[in-house]
């Protein structure tokens, strides 16, 4: 049988990425309460192709990742994805695989227990000795400063990103306002490159004690009460939450610190139809 | 050019549906300030297909669409589906068209003007002397309990359907807290059964009177004073918001009452990751 | 503390559904293969509102779905409605939950093995003695023609929706064309009212089998030429697609045959950037 | 009345990016056939906020772009940014305003005529003389090698995207099968550096042509004829399309050449649930 895909490409067009998009798995990560958890996630891979080959083999990409679906910690991330660059030839390999990630939460003051959900995504790449390293070199051409960096002749770049939905309170409605104060959802995204292990679960605790107050799937009365309060005696601008996040991260007791990460924070405004948002990044 | 659409069918299984979805076209609607609005819309257009024929004509959907969509004020929507359903032959053509509709708005206390977005839709169904109406006979399987009582020899049926964003306060965290209250952005969709012409501009503006407040593209920081103070003088839960606006609907001055018509209400709650929501239905 | 939800209210306006949308939990579920299966759930859990009280008690939809997420099988799904009824002291409860379910299943000739995702929900709504069946009783305004049948003193009504990928080639194409013949992906949705218990994996099945071909997620070069084959030689309009499936779930065998059952079909077309879709529904 | 925003902030962590999301307009823009054309348009609009100022004034970014809705050409959305930035008193201004563009098709054969939807999208940045450019200036962190260069001053930078749904019909199916070959929609991305005045038209039609077949609105048996045999005479895989579509640009007629662009290509293959993708870049 004919090997199209092995064929010389005489176009001499170099291909930065190639691979598959929106595979969608159930997979096990790591979880602090239980061990691990099974969730379900949706996985991009990628790799290089060289200007002379007429195209990929896309199958590979799935049996590799149909291996490791059953234990992707973040150090079997990567691993899958040296895997996949062996095995399709490739000078670099990418991915992104995006799960829900659910953390039992107890309410403030009632104590009842609930479940949340916060979306989190992997996403990386690997090269091989003689994987110069392009500028694009991160999944779906998100920029990343942190790679400019590493050009050494065999690596990888690992980032993880965790989005937190909050409470906040504007601190200029409550200023201004002889009664109330407008409030709203939030979400606040922090992606971080990896620099030694570190639990999700920490990162979430982190984000929701920078915003106006944290939100929860269950309160009795005697919650709402706290929350409410909580969140008028706390008021944050998109601008205060990604600040206050940022200095946590700073901060966080890990074994070696971020390097490098960046926090957004999004106010679903209660009373506009479009969202404040702000922007910050930290290389160190 | 044989013709496999035409040939018969013989596993006597009749359709009720059949015909494209998706369609996307610049379209043009009515509109009280500048007479017209030009905007985008998104169509999905069916007939249905009597079980001994093998299948339907999807192009001629399109040329009908394409020549109603420089002008698709409520009548000529009607007018277009009834075209459709003399083109394929058919006993019953049903029609949902979706678009956003926009207003220009004044914020309340400095008069600012921006535009704010409000998704409306269509929704119609034309059947002809030996059109027996199905019970499934508007599009997308919605209910419909106006249509029952319409199996006439020849007739129609029509629904507007409109979504406003609103603000909304929690009487419950009001009353319950020290300061403050937890508020946030909601949708309300009205749906109605047509009886006779009216402005979707008037549908919006009753819709934001029954809210704790509207909410507004530009805002001064004196408006922002304005409507946290208006909101928080006005308490709203979904419950709450879903009766005021049944009740503003049943005294609506129109020429001819609405005969049916349904309202729900959706709070993106400030202090949970998921909505409150509230659903009432009228039937003249 | 003040009951403000409790207080009795004079507007005289019922609410058909009130109740939270949009909850995202982990649940666990049957699996043929695996005698469970834990996966990723989004629900939306409503009751009915008297008119004489002000508001529902949100948080006690949580904490029962918070009981039954670690089992929620078909019989569980009733059983879980049921007990938000009574504990929210309702006529009437309604729920939906959607979410993927995850089939390994392999490559037709290189037996490679590989992950399916099928979206998935279950749709139920139950009453009590007193609770006289409202048209609208199904979840989100669907309509359900068979609940028109079972306005009982008590009762319940179950649904369930499965949603499968696969591959269509046009008949017309092939039959006008020189060589080749347009295809593409296609989703079947299909949506039975339960009568006895059948496994989610053998409607699946009966779907991929009515396609022109299945699709899967590894496919080897052997494999790609099956499918292909497979394809041309069982070219099926959306019509086709709805009529085999509509004769195959009329024949299924089960301890009783169902009552009701809709079936759609929409095609992705790959020479229109919009769909073809047909609908079909059967009552017994 | 205070001004909270204005206060002096302590944290010491400016924030590279700060404004409103998602604001819904009806914007117009330049066509060729027409003059010009009323669309529906979403917009990003951020600033700089140097380190000591506590918040930004959200606002004025709705005020200004209020102005500018009625007429944004290319050259009007920079003029535009670059009036937020003055009024904002910032060093740097970002924006990006995503729009449907629609465009009139004759079908190939009949010549029966359509409109087309293609999903467009302005991204810019601009920057005052103080403003030294920080690597992340374009909205959204999205990646621009080109930027690096442009370290000026005072200036600015300016990206147009373009998607294109196409027709891919797959080489390696065709050669390995006795008959037929798997086709589907795919959907092209190209992301340009303006450099001179172009029409999105012939973008348009520069990717329809490095396809396997374009998609039409309408078209008729003997147009279906028409483009099957034309895709099946044109096999493509996403690796292929890309490459065409970069040589293509490289060589497009311009006053002056593009300097920096991207080419992605995804398809929904008709024979698998998730999608095949290439990206391919272009630095000049």
């Amino acid at each position: 049988m004919v090997d199209i895909q092995n064929e010389k490409d005489e176009r001499a067009v170099p291909l930065q990425k190639v691979g598959v998009k929106g595979v969608q798995y159930p997979i096990t990560v790591l979880d602090r309460a239980n061990g691990t958890q099974v969730t379900t996630g949706t996985a991009n891979l990628f790799v290089n192709l060289p200007h002379h080959f007429k195209g990929t083999h896309m199958s590979r990409f799935i049996e590799v990742f149909h291996e490791y679906h059953g234990d992707l910690s973040m150090k079997r991330f990567l691993a899958m994805l040296e895997e996949i660059r062996v095995n399709l030839e490739a000078e670099r390999a990418f991915g992104r695989l995006s799960f829900p990630f659910f953390i039992e939460k107890e309410a403030p003051v009632s104590r009842q227990k609930g479940m949340m959900r916060y979306d989190c995504s992997y996403e990386g790449a690997v090269w091989g000795p003689g994987g110069k390293l392009a500028k694009d070199s991160v999944v779906d051409t998100k920029t990343t400063s942190q790679l400019e960096n590493q050009k050494t002749s065999k690596g990888h770049s690992f980032f993880i990103t965790v989005k937190v939905p909050v409470t906040t309170l504007c601190p200029c409605s409550k200023a201004i306002s002889d009664y109330g104060a407008h409030n709203q959802r939030g979400i606040v995204t922090v992606k971080v490159c990896y620099s030694s292990f570190f639990w999700i679960e920490d990162l979430v605790t982190l984000i929701e004690k920078s915003a106006s107050a944290p939100v929860y799937s269950v309160l009795k009365r005697q919650d709402e009460k706290f929350v409410t309060e909580q969140a008028y005696e706390n008021p944050r601008f998109v601008e205060d939450l990604v600040r206050e996040v940022y200095l946590g991260l700073k901060e966080m007791p890990l074994e070696k610190p971020f390097k490098w990460f960046s926090v957004q924070a999004e106010n679903f405004e209660s009373i506009h139809n479009h969202s404040a948002w702000a922007y910050t990044e930290y290389e160190g």
